[in-house]
């Protein structure tokens, strides 16, 4: 068994993070961290939980506590894990962040998206972007894991095996993704709330989201080169999920992509490529650590058109922790994380 | 005051267009005609409709006694009105078509998507595509009216002002369109419970939908030329609405797009060009007949982005209905339809 | 044309007034004030209402301005009404107030359950309640309007026939209630986001609610003597609708409860008696001034059960105060509110 | 490892067993039935089980297969399990039945609510019915289980500790219970679609539902007597949940009830009395095996309020089914129950 530590942990990922590790074979929650709830039990703020975390408490964050700790996850805003990592790294703790913190390579790029300096960029070099199906080994011998963004994880998945490939042409990539509210947080906003948000549907960020960048990133890493990519994240009026509409233009007769998506991802136990002409629904990976892709191509033209769907919840955030964690620690990656999706 | 008919009025369209012309102060409901719920109230099905309709009955349809109305709706699967209208325009009545029976010019690409053969095609001819915006003059004198169909009317309302200035590429338009399942209409099926569309979004018809041949001629006139388009429509868990995310790839400097989408519908009453940086939301048309439409130019980079919601029930059929209806008796063309979205 | 203000119109009833008077043919809004959004177009907050209200801004509350209204609403919290009703009063403005600031005879009553003083005791003698299935005669010649709260009108319609006929006992009456999540309001709280509040039913304030004494009083009229009731309200996951479902205890053979119900409500305009075996749905009112009722007696027992369902936004506040300005302005009842609920 | 198979899978309470037994670890499918989809993988109905049931398909109900497995759970219609249970019997496999067939003790009754005679009255003597928190001990040791209904469930466990004690007047008990479309199956009808449920709430046989003759005989036999009970069914516009709202009448002063409760419940498993003043909500318990209640007394007056919130497809089917499973057969109670509930 090891311990871990959860700093922020009120939040959307935090609660996902106690639901998933409930099961886990070998970790124990030693702390959990909130400033605004100290001294709470989180089953008063989560009665999910009841019967299985009743002794543990949100505490004040305490560098000291967490730093006896095997490995300490970040559900925390940005900005928290840059002013508190070094200090864990310093105390042998591994660090697995799913905040943004570190998730840009360049310190100068992520300031200008985030509208405040970097605040740990002597780290930067050696965190490790947490994509296990492109950077597991890496993972395994990492002390500071940079969760990728829920956006990200399905938009990357879903283009990886045509840039890596050199199928399309990286200049014009459009991702239509849609998700649902808990992408937005647990913060109170009226926007968020059931009255405003359900029976509707709307766009935002349209003229660019901070997501873009992270996602150029990795895969401006796949294409070998810069990618142009249009982003447009809408709100859709559900809990859970992410659907990704990838279109790409194909720039040669690329064979059989179905053919090339299954082998891309024959040996990864969380990317599921769907039988062809499949539209894979975001209640099937409900509460599950996996994304589901399905690959079209209207008229044998030239636009291909990949469909990857997530939990943004699990895939997307607390369930790529814990995938993280598995990897780095030894464990079976499946472990804690074996649970078919809740549906209907 | 005018006598209409509605054909096929147990539907969402039918009880729409109820509702929509229980305000109307020119129009007369003379029949509704369903032969499954022949002698049925109105009211019983529909109890929104108590205190408005409580003499009206679902009657089995009787071409003479439809023959007495100035107008009659059809509300009806495709094929129905291929099998009536002749024998209705003989007897001077005029028809506003929701269907897809007259929509489509080519009887044989209509016969290729429909998977029959067309039933009339000697009415094609005279039969007026019903999108105001467009067809203003022709549907004023028209006896035949195909109305357009919900994903047709958003994306063409949206693609509208880029293809008759030149400015877009028309071989490369991806048209991202997200709808509430009423547009899946009141037949009991299993994927339309609640208890499998809610929590859940998916796309359908990726390889192809049968509206895309419309969206393509109508796009089609616009740009004077063959278009190539891509169109994925997506199911997502509410009652009403359709967003439709539009992208084209500019082919020079567009000068000031949102003057030029102003300008072009500047006198229509039904198509509002929302402030520079909107992303009008589905709610806010929620029960109204308006199309709301917001460009965005990312970067101001070579991506155009048009976003276009309307109620798919409303300005997406049963709404533009009324409208043709207005404009073909010399109505206020607002007759009817000036009741402001509901929201929240 | 009269001219009326609304004080607090950012909140769900002020954009609903503004939605209902929109069609009203002899009202005009002259001024709505937020203290908060002051300067903000009304079009900019919702835009839903774009094209009807293009010049309304919201505006510091004024005294002197909303004093030259014919009639101000108050959609706020309480305890403003308190504030200016004596001040508009005095220069001949009738007051509408969807608040609980004058719903409670008793100033000490009130006092107790809103933990704060009556602000304005001298103004409760000449208030009237404005339920006009009751007071319609007061309500004409008022000057100041306690608009009844949401769970009471419902609850209250429900009982009436019985308690006002002896048939049940009074001392052991049930309501049990649920609402949509818009009879929160449109504050940002954690509980009332789509993450929080959609997939899921809860009852709240069990052991004791606010609108528990505005329906004892209103019960107790009815029955001419105090009243015991149990009043349990839920949140249930949809936007708008209150379903009330009521039980009573027969004390006699109360002969065809049926037609008592038709009879009481007979010349209601907006009260209606579903058919025998009717099971009224929320939507079946959805945006419309309407109370849909049925009644139950299982197995001919001695427990009645009544079914009501009102739009908590409408029936429950807004288009019940457009019907008491009606009233008071000796215009028809139902102008502005004629239109069907909208539904699906 | 023992052998189960599954009588009618194809339905809500058949995908959720195969979702509880994939983490079960002493337990293995090896048949699930269903005439209409014989030859399908159980994957291509349920995505969300891929990776879990590759290679289990449909088959039609073959008695002899079905014989060979140590327990069968039908999650079959009414009638089903009366014409198969006797001839698996007598092959030695044990029945966990999730219908109705065997529920009500009194084959008379059961055929006046059925509408058809009962099909297997000789069995009935044998029959326990499954509540474990009455039966335990006579589950353990029988052949053929009746697992409670839903409703039953939830207003059972909320009441028994104040009929047991004799709290409450057993003529006058008040169920008014909300549930989740689930509850209604998966076959196709018009009122289940999304378009008709979502957003609204109705009441439903108010007059008389079928498992009021199974609520009143397990509440009778807690009370010793027969009971007077009221009970009213309402569709909420969610997937999964019921929520009991329970109302009795104390009949003299009862002590310290929430004491009383939590003694009543100490070594269960399954039921969670929450702190004084709880209003547990549905989401609590949603995806898990876990009824969890709270009472109140508004006032200290003479009427006593359990809310009892339960999961429709867990606790009040497919997880009571395998609670059932395990105690039969000397697992862990809680073996592959043990995962909290899903929230957000």
């Amino acid at each position: 068994m090891i311990k871990v530590g959860i700093v922020g942990g009120t939040g959307y990922t935090g609660v996902e993070l106690l639901r998933l590790l409930a099961r886990h074979p070998h970790v124990e929650v030693e702390a959990i961290t909130s400033r605004s709830e100290s001294g709470l039990g989180v089953c008063e703020l989560y009665p999910n939980l009841r019967g299985h975390y009743d002794e543990l408490r949100f505490s004040e964050p305490d560098p000291q506590r967490l730093g006896k700790c095997d490995a300490v996850f970040f559900a925390t805003p940005h900005g928290v894990a840059h002013a508190l990592a070094g200090e864990l790294l310093e105390q042998g703790t591994r660090i697995i962040d799913l905040s943004a913190d570190f998730r840009i390579r360049d310190a100068e790029l992520w300031a200008e998206w985030y509208g405040q300096p970097h605040g740990a960029p002597e780290l930067l070099e050696e965190a490790v972007y947490g994509l296990p199906e492109v950077n597991r080994e890496r993972i395994r011998s990492s002390r500071l894991i940079a969760v990728p963004g829920c956006y990200p994880t399905a938009v990357q998945l879903g283009f990886l095996p045509l840039l890596e490939a050199g199928l399309v042409d990286p200049q014009h990539l459009i991702a239509d993704c849609k998700s649902g509210v808990t992408g937005a947080g647990r913060g109170a906003k009226v926007p968020s709330l059931l009255a405003e948000a359900s029976e509707s549907l709307k766009a935002y960020g349209a003229s660019g989201h901070r997501h873009l960048p992270e996602i150029r990133q990795g895969l401006g890493d796949a294409a070998g080169d810069n990618v142009g990519l249009t982003f447009v994240p809408h709100l859709t009026p559900m809990i859970r999920g992410i659907h990704a509409t990838l279109y790409g233009r194909l720039t040669s007769e690329p064979g059989d992509l179905q053919k090339r998506f299954e082998e891309r991802y024959a040996n990864e136990p969380f990317v599921d490529v769907m039988p062809p002409g499949s539209h894979p629904e975001t209640r099937s990976v409900k509460g599950a650590n996996m994304c589901r892709l399905a690959i079209h191509r209207p008229g044998g033209g030239d636009t291909v058109i990949v469909l990857s769907v997530i939990d943004n919840l699990v895939k997307g955030a607390s369930g790529q922790a814990v995938h993280n964690l598995n990897l780095m620690f030894g464990f079976d990656e499946t472990a804690g994380l074996d649970a078919p999706a809740i549906m209907p």
